[in-house]
């Protein structure tokens, strides 16, 4: 039974070993065969294993449907160098093969020249589906959007209607509506697949159709198509223009992958990793992505010591004030951490009433005097037992209150300054908010120890 | 004209506080009219602003169909404690009106009294499709399938198959294909409804069938069911038991919800949050998510400062030694957070060959190598240039090289270990490796300075 056979492929190392002494030997068969019953989205998994001119023989054996796919279904940044090897002609023809949006991303991806012939020698359909997609940036609706639809006029009958399904099998793959429009193009509703069926051929779409659906404007952002898509539970979503006139459609499986990035993207930045990067590429770029947050943290740490530098007399007199400068940086970098996370969550999934900076951080403060007071009597009994000297276990457990308040007042308030700088908040929430935390930290504690010692 | 009219619902503070003032004063009039247009998912936002009491005022204005959609949207937490206030009957007349998934998740989250009942009087069909689902747990495929489908046999022709159709139209949202089957229910594939749309009403089912799909089992991840589903752009997929019979189906707005909570959990736990909270949630609760990692940091912080009290005598001598605590700590944190996101987000989505640990340790080796050499030179000179002793320079930069390379291996290790145990790897992502990085930062140093002084 064929059921799932695609899904049980597996890469092991073994196949993989395989395959490579296969493409060594240019054993053309082996690689055909071994490759025949497997789904093109594993293929691609496979070449990722390969170098591209690997990769092209693989490619170059398979039909050009296959081929086309495969690429589709790439990394961006991996396609990107893997295409530089193919030529303008050959490019062409696996692009004729492709939906208008995935097309529109590969074209957005190549050097203006390649693209530029390309375009020229596409079909006449796709080329002006795609040049009319190139317009638009990659992360809004219009970058986001396919042309493949069907579109019915209102006063069609529902056997018209069926027609143009039939017109456009073949172009519009992922069908779960028609979209209804009236003489002016204007989006007017739309008609569900299984209402077509059971409706009878002679019934008017104008009589069927639903008017009730969400529909999503050319320039709105990649992320909130995402976040109507998935708070309205939509398998597609028409874009209109601003004439309010239909000019495309975003499917779910798009925005899947455009919610996995922003998932990544977020991940990263809370890493402190500064380039899109996984562990198999290359060494230098691995070097390259840490370096940047790194030589931030150097560059704190050498303030941090500049700074102590000024307190060398209080040290000298008492070197136990320098015992809970890792206490007092911890303690700031957790809770500067945890208000950003929480402020980064309220923005990428907001959904509540807008309080206003105020009463957020009424909230916020509350929550950080509690949590401060505990955390200082906890030290002061603690820091006591441990070195039974009550000045300092009053400043230590004094300092610690208030690296907790202004911790999280930072905290809370980086990541709105980001967000509303227009950059991803998440950025606030890694290594930037650990530095700012410790620098901060560090200030308050030798203050406390100037006035109170 | 009313498109988009639905999605152009935006919650302000005035409609919120003239709502309020409505619920106050019981003027049902005003809320039932303000809502009419409004969509159910809009609805259930506002919802989160108003008290359980207020809450059911406003749903009993409404029909049972729309009071069960807004149930269905509410949030988990928030829905648990929001229905606590409704009776058994009350209950069954909504649940009655759900999908048999999503009256599955609210049967699981009622008490088992109050849900006993509710099932007793459940429609027929219903009570048998439920029993069904709650033998599952909520985070494996059988937990999130729908029994809601449409089974074609495979000797049945188109106009049997949209006799079926038409049977169970009430029943059925979100259909994009008719599943097929044999004489023992077993899985054999699929007709897009497309498909449909266009054959022949004679044409034989098992003439037109897609046999190439894909499907899970039952005890498969929520997680690993989202990653097929990304993978191979599904819209739907059938759910098989271990005979291979078709029992369920997964649609793609449940994957994308997992996919979400998936993000959201992990932002969480980056962020050293520990329970599921937001900041509209109440004080105290606030409190309680941020204690634990602070405590955790406390911990870590005072055994630091008795570590460093170990080299009392050391510190006297030299107090400058001190100063570039804080530099050491920053970055063995910043390295580990940057290695152990690198290695949570290959665990998060894999898809390359598993090359073993031995293999990775000597990437992660070598990227630490150079980025740790390149850190101590500046290290050398700047701390030359601004202290002008190089017996210091040497030990703060030797032991950054020291904490660079150990931090990396803690963090590549650690999240894999954790996985391997069965917790969510992103949880080494945050406070704790910070911790950890932090103590084994001190350890380093001050072994050099004992060594190297």
């Amino acid at each position: 039974m064929p059921v799932n056979e695609f899904a049980e492929f597996e890469l092991t190392k073994e196949f993989r070993d395989r395959f490579q002494q296969a493409l060594d030997e240019h054993d053309g068969d082996f690689v055909y065969t071994s490759l025949e019953e497997v789904n093109p989205v594993d293929i691609t998994s496979l070449l990722y294993e390969f170098s591209s001119e690997e990769s092209k023989y693989v490619l170059d054996l398979l039909s050009l449907q296959v081929q086309s796919q495969i690429i589709k279904d790439m990394d961006s940044d991996a396609r990107k160098n893997f295409l530089s090897i193919y030529s303008s002609e050959e490019l062409t023809a696996i692009v004729n093969l492709l939906d208008s949006d995935d097309a529109a991303d590969i074209l957005n991806e190549l050097p203006i020249k390649t693209s530029e012939e390309i375009i020229a020698n596409l079909d006449s359909d796709l080329k002006l589906q795609v040049i009319d997609l190139l317009r638009y940036d990659e992360n809004v609706a219009g970058g986001l959007m396919a042309k493949e639809l069907i579109k019915a006029h209102w006063n069609w009958t529902v056997v018209e209607c069926i027609e143009e399904i039939r017109k456009q099998a073949e172009s519009v793959t992922k069908l779960y509506a028609v979209w209804v429009v009236d003489e002016n193009e204007r989006l007017l509703g739309r008609v569900a697949l299984q209402e077509l069926i059971l409706s009878d051929s002679k019934t008017l779409i104008k009589d069927i159709y639903d008017d009730d659906i969400v529909s999503v404007e050319t320039y709105m952002e990649d992320r909130e198509v995402a976040e109507i898509m998935r708070k309205y539970d939509l398998e597609s979503v028409p874009v209109v223009n601003v004439q309010g006139q239909l000019v495309g459609r975003i499917t779910i499986d798009d925005v899947v992958d455009v919610i996995s990035e922003q998932a990544e993207e977020e991940r990263q930045l809370m890493s402190g990793i500064t380039e899109d990067v996984e562990e198999d590429d290359s060494l230098w770029k691995n070097v390259r992505a840490r370096l940047p947050w790194l030589l931030i943290g150097i560059f704190g740490g050498m303030l941090s010591a500049r700074f102590m530098g000024f307190f060398e007399h209080e040290l000298a007199k008492v070197t136990a004030i320098a015992f809970f400068v890792p206490l007092i940086q911890a303690t700031g970098g957790n809770v500067g951490i945890q208000s950003s996370g929480l402020v980064v969550q309220s923005l990428v999934s907001p959904g509540y009433v807008e309080e206003g900076i105020g009463k957020r951080l009424v909230k916020v403060f509350s929550v950080a005097l509690l949590n401060g007071l505990l955390l200082s009597l906890i030290v002061l009994g603690s820091t006591y037992l441990l070195f039974s000297n009550h000045q300092l276990s009053l400043i230590v457990s004094f300092a610690l209150f208030c690296v907790v308040l202004f911790s999280s007042f930072v905290g809370t308030i980086t990541p709105m300054i980001i967000n509303r700088l227009g950059f991803n908040p998440a950025l606030a929430s890694g290594p930037f908010i650990t530095t700012t935390s410790d620098l901060l930290g560090l200030t308050i504690y030798f203050l406390t120890v100037q006035v109170l010692i």
